[in-house]
């Protein structure tokens, strides 16, 4: 049986070990995702993405014992380096989340390496392709923070919540300036803290000011929750559902959207192996420490250093 | 009259326009910076950073007022989409920062470009090589966020500043995970709010913890300020002042730090570079928009289709 029947079949052992070749950028883990790439697309991928201390870890953990509860199978990611399941956090989070530890119908995996030359994005999204093959109904991936590698990670979700607590209104403006776009739904966790009606009428005027946009189209709801007494979990996976049925509701619309995740995977995808290809070179073959010296004694400018690399490595046609 | 001795020469006109050839990834920019390079290296370059709303820009604003008290001249670039000089924030605050704009021994430019390439690190850091050549004694980059970016842009920095707030309780795990080790200097800002000494000793126990990092180096001051009311700014400049005699009270620290400097600002500039030609290339050929067709339709996976783009783009030797 290969590796890549087994994981087709469920086998924990062998998704495990492929996640951590991937994360290691072992080079046959590709040769196993070429394999696999027929059995995925059929999970549905939610990417739950806000600031440390939002929450998410507890809201993951009540989303997937509802999910269960609803006879679905559920594969977790976390790419947060506050997270429970990467080490970062308290221990209650830690404990609280063990319940699913049992479950053979839940596969939690933390993706915590961040490699030298970059690639935790991409290796999420390969791992997001495992937990598809081995037959996962819903994948929650759950990433921190607002950077270009978070957006870039939720760009791979189905639906994408944002998550927030009351109180944090000068956040809201740096919300505006990169994720507020890629959020289907938007939770206000922590709902009984003080400042929460502010916090949901903040973000409901942001979202009118962006008419544009949502016209014709689906408008993100704006919902309340308190993860950690199961208040407002039902409803936002209803909304969930009703976002999928969305997006399933016109061919045109899905078959655009999954173009557009298709580009963005592969522009990633080839970023990612052309610089690390390029400089695992450089570096064994002792060429970048030999420019990195000449610039450092300033004998070449760095410009200059780079124009040299980048002409010896690329083929005539690329400038 | 060159363009480069033009900035050497201090025309803020030409200063500004290369600045903006930079952002616009203009060719020709390149050239002026490798014409510019010698003149470079001097500029003290301290960066600010922390998370939105922790009042960088006020104490941004009230450091080039010290400095400029002292004789210094300052370039500010802020790298940050909720600064008022990227258009981001209240109207007070573009208000507040306005007193410098007549002043000729202060240069103030945001960085708010992203392009679909990435970029804004690599054009940060020119446009400090700018800034630097033109003259500037000090220059102070401020950039938000704990993201991979934030830390690649002060990494160029001479002394880094760590700006935060009382009260951020579970942010400072998220510090702890990334943007941690590379803060020469903490500042608890808005310090006249609850929780502020609670915050200096999570911080102060957090650097001890991590004992053996600052052992015969430099261990991190805690200040606090209410850069609102100028409380502090003297402080926090004088320790600016401590770490830079620290930096060179010893030769071997000195270099060891800038060839560390060179590599990563070399590392980053070729991922940049090869990546947007190879890009671009692809685009221009109609190739990247057939591999995303083929994956689309299913016929091709995602990594075969980019192991056939890397290895038409890279020339043999790279796998």
């Amino acid at each position: 049986m290969s590796i890549a029947d087994k994981i087709v079949a469920g086998d924990i052992r062998a998704v495990a070990r492929l996640i951590r070749d991937i994360d290691d950028m072992v080079p046959e883990a590709r040769e196993v995702l070429k394999d696999l790439y027929p059995s995925t697309g059929r999970a549905y991928v939610v990417g739950i993405t806000g600031a440390p201390g939002v929450g998410k870890s507890t809201l993951v953990d009540q989303m997937v014992a509802h999910l269960r509860k609803a006879e679905k199978t559920v594969g977790v990611l976390a790419v947060d380096p506050t997270s429970p399941f990467s080490g970062g956090a308290i221990l209650g989070d830690r404990v609280r989340m063990q319940r699913h530890s049992m479950d053979e119908g839940v596969f939690i995996r933390s993706m915590a390496t961040r490699g030298y030359f970059g690639g935790l994005t991409q290796s999420t999204k390969s791992a997001i392709d495992v937990l598809d093959a081995m037959g996962k109904d819903y994948i929650l991936v759950e990433t921190v923070g607002v950077g270009q590698d978070e957006i870039d990670i939720v760009r791979s979700a189905d639906t994408t919540l944002i998550v927030l607590i009351p109180g944090m209104g000068d956040d809201i403006q740096a919300l505006k300036a990169g994720i507020l776009e890629v959020g289907d739904i938007f939770v206000i966790n922590k709902a009984d803290r003080e400042g929460a009606d502010r916090t949901v009428s903040d973000i409901r005027l942001m979202i009118e000011m962006d008419e544009k946009r949502y016209e014709n189209g689906w408008k993100p709801p704006i919902l309340t929750a308190q993860a950690v007494f199961d208040n407002g979990i039902k409803e936002i996976l209803d909304e969930v559902e009703k976002h999928a049925t969305y997006l399933r509701s016109s061919t045109e619309r899905q078959s655009g959207i999954k173009y557009e995740k298709v580009r963005n995977e592969l522009t990633e995808m080839i970023k990612d192996r052309i610089v690390r290809d390029v400089l695992s070179d450089l570096i064994q073959s002792g060429e970048f420490e030999d420019a990195v010296q000449l610039v450092f004694q300033r004998k070449l400018d760095p410009y200059t250093a780079c124009d040299n690399i980048v002409s010896k490595k690329l083929k005539p046609g690329d400038k």
